[in-house]
């Protein structure tokens, strides 16, 4: 359950559906998952939000699935499952090989494990890592 | 301050220092940072921490800055300041762009806010996000 | 599930139906959540735990309401689905409106944005911030 | 040390000085904290954050120093050392009291005991608070 | 749901069907739970987690319920469900006591709040811990 | 640096000195770290923390090292660097080996790499598991 009701497409205020509506254009999909459902109480946020997500995510210096890829990572390590799945079915939607994920969840295996290690210890940082 | 003293090499057991020398020779490097110095106390743990690592960050299906990217996502999101240092490097030595670097931040940004939107409106996962 | 039997009314020990008790008559109705039906397990943790929250979340220096969204803001960084929901039914309980409720999760929302922001760069605390 | 050296202002691109003038301008202060300084190697995320940041912070339904203690509290469980500081200094600049921050703290602390409790015992969702 | 399917014994490969053999043999038990038929599309990673996992948990310096106990104190603070559900099962297999259970609950969230205050209040470290 | 000064002895209240004395008393020596320092600015908040703590850390069903151990899990999964050192320190002082203290890492270690799998598969639940 939700804090507050997943609004339907009827259910949307004029603002909210205009955003809604670049949501499917820009994606090409009439598919509205829930995140955008439960924003849209708030066309404000909704629109920050997408449109934050929509430059950011987009073409640019890095590619559209190594994005995806880091930002899977960001989201196992804060406990999103919502995220999580999302973001996992957005990879593979961006071409990510069943091989490339078991490689990605062995890094993110690798990277929790020498952060545990690491702070269990308490390592100070090199200078040599100084940018 | 570590929990314990860095080891430096004349401190090393032989079985640590066959382990170190294995990080230098593959590395074609001498520089040995500290997170192996703090390790190099429990010879076993820095074989199985390094044998791991050298095996999963090396050549595979995604290519080895990708592994980095995600690797300096779970440290920020683990807030593990030594391992954020440490791959932020490691993803310059290869070949990580100042452009891309700023890109990644904007990942990593916008990850994490979305993860606070999602767990604050407990959003229900979307049966079209199942495997 | 829980990770022991959530304790029904007539489960409860002479010890924890005394809390159980003093939790009905402070909050003036009959419901108990579950987390105290967890925690009645042990009636020196639940009286422990029932004794500190009662004198932390009243009357003081600082609203009841605003208290209630300080506490979300915690559940929802450490990924407490159940406190992110009680917290909000209490927050609503108290007064929050949907208005507000929109822009605390906005504010949720910033602060992990900036906090994943802050952390990947690994930026020193300026000296002007010192108390 | 950062990631990447804080630019001081004759550093600046045409870019980042023009929102770094906004900052000051909009606060009626010199002062800019390093958290901008390290931003502004990448205008367009400087832009995209302090914009945001001023219109999430400003005036609204919620009042500035709720917000700040908001920000604080999900600063303090992410773990973000920068971010507690520059925040519990704009509390306090905002008018928190030693009493309010007291309170705060108990508050804080609290939150995260009973979170890790719940979490422990993986207490399920009463159906009374669903939304 | 998982992000893939989990893989009852018939769908599992050669590779993966000798590590399951070896979980079922090392424990004396027919059960395999859900992180390995998740693990065992990817043989490589099942193997390398299910080598540690028995080497890191087997007999040693620490006793077997103590290693539980500190696997679900680090579960708990991760927030991961499965994990401390499946743990929890674990030390309670191994002999914990629900006295001993109770008192590990209390440790917990006495962690948790002074982790919170600590943190809130970013309290330097005395050098008499210094190792 | 604090978010607020650390108060030496002579700066204390008389309900706050009371507090410190009875530290002092109960652990037999005049050492006080610095968390009571800070804390001690709001003596009711020092002393439910110090009352709770001697009574959670106390002797109980679970060994005292143990309970240390434990509490050092805890605090390097939330990142709090002043608690790990403090806690290892305790571990230390109450007995824990160099032997012990490898141990202790390399479990550590290895639930936050396998919390991270998990919670990247979102591996379910197994039935088995329910108390």
């Amino acid at each position: 359950m939700t804090t507050q009701p997943l609004l339907s497409d009827d259910a949307l205020s004029d603002e909210a559906r205009a955003i809604i509506d670049d949501i499917r254009a820009t994606r090409g999909s009439d598919f509205i998952n829930n995140f955008w459902r439960a924003l849209a109480h708030d066309p404000a946020l909704l629109q920050a939000t997408w449109d934050r997500l929509k430059q950011v995510m987009g073409p640019g210096e890095i590619d559209p699935l190594t994005k995806e890829m880091v930002y899977i990572a960001v989201s196992v390590t804060n406990a999103c499952s919502y995220c999580t799945h999302s973001h996992t079915a957005a990879a593979r939607a961006k071409g990510m090989t069943e091989a490339q994920y078991a490689e990605l969840l062995a890094v993110i295996g690798m990277a929790h494990q020498t952060n545990g290690l690491v702070t269990a210890m308490q390592v100070p940082v090199d200078p040599e890592f100084q940018a």
